[in-house]
C-alpha cells in the first residue's frame, strides 16, 4: 500500500481534533483512501497544550515538543515546504495575514496538495491561491471552511452536478444564531444574550466577525464561488449584522408568526446575483425557523431537484476536523482527478435597493392619530402592496409598529420613507428598521 | 474532448427527466465531467408517449419511434450491451425481475458502467451485481435509489470518510409520509387520506410497498451497505407499515407532543445493528416531525461530526434524473478511481425484542376502575418506568388510553401485556399498539 504523508500546521481546536482522528480511526480511513494516511510532523507554537488535549505523541511535534518562537516554527515550516517527504499540508493556522497566504502559495508551489478550514483567507484573498491550485495541478480541500461538519462543498461539487443551483441561502453562524436563539427563547436584549454567549464559550472574546455577519459573509463567497462559479468581494457584498436587534423586533417576528435569524442569501436571476448577509423574519413555516443555537442550516433551491436542505454542527474541534479528514481521503482517492466545477464566469451583482422580499419596517413615530393611516398611504404610493399592520406599542408620548409589506424593492421602500419625511418631519423618531420576510 | 456515450433502458418517468437534464444542460455537465456526455440510444416500448413528454428527438429511440414488442425491444437491448459505442448505461426499467436482475449483469459483465435507481433490485439481489461490478472494474451509480434527489449516498461515501457512522435514520417513504401528514393535518382516517393520496396522483393504484414499509426497508438495506458496511436482507429487518394507524393514535401522540411518522431506523450498538422500519412517535422537538407531505429526511449521527440531517424530495421526474446524472458526471470523473467503502464485514442484527426505546403503549379496555392501576403496576413489575399515562378516553362500556415510557425494550413490554393476559384475562380487548417514541 503508498503512503499519504502528511503535515499539519498550527495544533489547536481545529488542528488537534484532525490529530485525534487520523490517530483513532487510522485502519479505516487508511482503507477508504485506498492509501496509508501517515501524520509526520505538527508544528505548533506550544506543543504540551495540544499534546495533552489531543494525546499526541511528543515526537510528531517539529521541535520534539518544545515551546517554538515564532523564527523557529517559521523555519520547520519551510523545512516541510521543502521536503519531499510530505505529500500533503493541513493549514489549521488561520486568519488571512501576509505570512499565512504565502505560506499557501508556498505549500502549493512545492508541489503539495492543501487542506485548510481557513474561510477568511479563501474568502477574501483565494483567487491567486484556485489559480496556483490549477497551475501547479494540486489540490486544495476546503470543506472545513464552510460550515463545519455540513459537506456543502463536495455537495455542490459532486453530488449536484447535473442540476443548476439557484438560489443558496441558510444559517451559517452559530454564535450569533445561538444569541438570536436566546433573545427569542429567554426574552434577553441583545447585549445580555452576547454576554451569556461569551461566558458559555459560544462566542468569542473578541465576537465582531460572528456578530457583524463578516464571518457569515466569508462562507457565502465561497459558496457563491461553488455555486455560480464567480468570485464576489467582500465589499460587493450586501452585509449587516445583528448588533440592532432588540426584543421589540423579535416581538413584532413573533406577531407575523416569524423568527429573526442572521441569512446568508444569495440567488442568480437572469445572470444578475442577488447576494446578502442580515438579519431577515424567517416564517414558522420555513424550516430554518427551527434551526436553533449553534447549528448551521443550508437550503439549496436547484433547477431540476428543488430545495434542498443541510443541517448540522457548523463549528467545534472533531467536527470541523471531520471534514479536513474526509478532504485527505477525497484528495488520496482521486488527486489530479479531482475537477472544480468550472468559474471565472462574468458576473453582475445587483444592487442591495433592488433586492425583492416581501419586508417588515417598523416605525417609531409620536403617539398621534392618523400616524398609521399616513404612513400606509406613502408606502401604498409607492405601488408597494400592506399585507399586514402590526399591534401598535402605544407609550406615553412614542409609538411603534410594524407594517408586513408583500414583495417589493428595498429601493421602493426607501422612497416611500423619503416621502413621509419629506410631508410630515418629525413623523419618524428614528430611522424605520427594514428586514426582509422569508417564507 | 473525449466522449462519454450513454444508452438509457425505460424512458418513463425518471428515464425521461435524464433525457431532458442531458439535454437542456449538457454543455454544462460535459465541462464539469470533462468528458462529452453524449446520449446514443434509448429503449422505449411505447417511445411516442416519451418523445413527447419529455421532446425528445424520435431517432434517438431503438426502432425510430416506432412501439417495440418485447423481442424487439431485448434485440436492441443486447446490441446495446454487445456494442463497444457504449460506455455506460442507465437502467430505468425498474422491478426485481429475473429479466432485469440479468440485463444488470450483462451491462456489467460487458464491461460498461451502469447507473441505476432500482431499490428494489439492488436492495434484495444487489449482492451478485455489486460483486461483478468489482470483478470487471466498472462502476454502479446508484444515488437515485434512495430518496431521490437527496444526494445520501455521495455523503456516506465521499463526505463522511473522516467519521465513523453510529446511526441512519429518516422518512424516506413521500407517500407514506403524504398519507400521514393528511391525516394529522385534517383529522382523516387512513383510508380516506389513502383515497385521497392516490386522486391526487402521490400513491399509486397499487400502494402496497410505499404503506406497507417494503420501499422504505429496501431504501434502509442500502443505507445500512454504505454506513456500516454489511448486508442485510429484507427478511431479516423488522418492518411494519402504516396501514394500522387510526386516527385515535394521531390523538394519543399530540398529547404528548408528538407526531406519527413512518421511521427508518438503523443503529449499530457494540457490532450489533439494531434495524426496523415502522411508525414512530417523533416528539416536535426533533426536526424530523417538521418534514411533511413528499419530502424525505435522512439523519446521520456519526462519531466525531455528530448529528446531520439531509432533507429534499424524494421522488420526481427531474428530483431522480438529477441523482442519474450526477452519478454520470462522477464516473467520467473519477471512473476506475471510484472506491466503495469497504463491506462485508461479519455482522449481528439485533433480535426486535432487543431494540430499547421509549415506547408509547395504547390499550383498549372495558370501562372498569381499576384498570389503569392494574396495567401500570403490570408494567412497573417489568423494571419499566412510566414516563405518563393519557388522558383515558371513555365511551360507554370501552375504555382507551396510552402509557409512554422511559427507554425499555419491546421484550420488558411484551412480557407486561402476557402478564395482564394471565392475570386478567378479558381486561384487554384488542392487543395494545406499542410505538417507539423518538426524541
Amino acid at each position: 500500500m503508498e503512503t499519504l504523508n502528511i503535515a499539519i500546521l498550527g495544533c489547536g481546536t481545529v488542528g488537534g481534533g484532525v490529530t485525534q482522528i487520523i490517530s483513532e480511526i487510522n485502519q479505516e480511513i487508511s482503507e477508504r483512501a485506498g492509501t496509508k494516511i501517515v501524520l509526520r510532523k505538527i508544528v505548533e507554537l506550544c506543543p504540551a497544550i495540544a499534546a495533552d488535549r489531543f494525546n499526541i505523541p511528543l515526537d510528531l511535534f517539529c521541535g520534539g515538543g518544545k515551546d517554538l518562537s515564532a523564527a523557529e516554527a517559521n523555519e520547520y515550516i519551510r523545512q516541510i515546504i521543502a521536503s519531499d517527504e510530505i505529500d500533503l499540508v493541513v493549514e489549521t493556522i488561520g486568519g488571512k495575514s501576509d505570512f499565512v497566504y504565502n505560506l499557501c502559495l508556498d505549500i502549493l508551489n512545492s508541489g503539495k496538495h492543501l487542506v485548510t478550514a481557513n474561510k477568511s483567507l479563501l474568502a477574501e484573498r483565494g483567487k491567486a491561491i484556485f489559480e496556483t491550485a490549477e497551475a501547479r495541478n494540486v489540490k486544495i480541500g476546503f470543506e472545513a471552511a464552510v460550515c463545519g461538519a455540513i459537506p456543502i462543498i463536495k455537495t455542490i461539487q459532486e453530488s449536484f452536478t447535473g442540476d443548476k443551483v439557484l438560489s443558496v441561502s441558510g444559517i451559517m453562524n452559530g454564535t450569533s444564531n445561538y444569541i438570536l436563539s436566546q433573545m427569542q427563547n429567554e426574552k434577553l436584549e441583545f447585549s445580555v444574550a452576547l454576554k451569556m454567549a461569551q461566558d458559555s464559550g459560544y462566542a468569542e472574546a473578541d465576537p465582531a466577525l460572528d456578530i457583524n455577519g463578516g464571518d457569515a459573509g466569508h462562507k457565502l463567497i465561497l459558496l457563491i464561488k461553488l455555486a455560480f462559479g464567480v468570485d464576489v468581494t467582500k465589499e460587493e457584498l450586501s452585509i449587516s449584522g445583528i448588533e440592532e436587534i432588540t426584543k421589540e423586533d423579535i416581538d413584532f417576528a413573533s406577531e407575523i408568526d416569524a423568527k429573526i435569524k442572521l441569512i446568508c442569501y444569495a440567488k442568480k436571476v437572469n445572470g444578475d446575483i442577488y447576494a446578502t448577509v442580515r438579519p431577515m423574519l424567517v416564517k414558522n413555516s420555513n424550516f430554518l425557523s427551527d434551526v436553533n443555537g449553534a447549528t448551521n442550516a443550508v437550503r439549496i433551491n436547484n433547477k431540476y431537484s428543488g430545495v434542498h436542505f443541510l443541517v448540522g454542527k457548523g463549528a467545534g474541534s472533531t467536527e470541523t476536523a471531520m471534514s479536513i479528514v474526509s478532504d485527505i481521503v477525497f484528495i488520496a482517492r482521486y488527486g489530479d482527478k479531482i475537477r472544480h466545477n468550472p468559474a471565472k464566469q462574468e458576473h453582475n451583482l445587483a444592487d442591495a435597493s433592488q433586492f425583492v422580499f416581501p419586508y417588515l419596517i417598523t416605525f417609531h413615530t409620536g403617539n398621534i392619530p392618523g400616524t398609521t393611516g399616513f404612513i400606509a398611504t406613502a408606502i401604498g404610493k409607492q405601488e408597494i402592496n400592506i399585507e399586514t399592520v402590526s399591534h401598535n406599542r402605544h407609550a406615553g408620548e412614542k409609538a411603534m409598529f410594524s407594517v408586513a409589506t408583500m414583495p417589493c424593492t428595498l429601493g421602493q421602500i426607501e422612497n416611500a420613507i423619503q416621502e413621509i419625511r419629506r410631508e410630515k418631519p418629525g413623523m419618524l423618531l428614528s430611522e424605520p428598521k427594514i428586514m426582509p420576510i422569508l417564507y
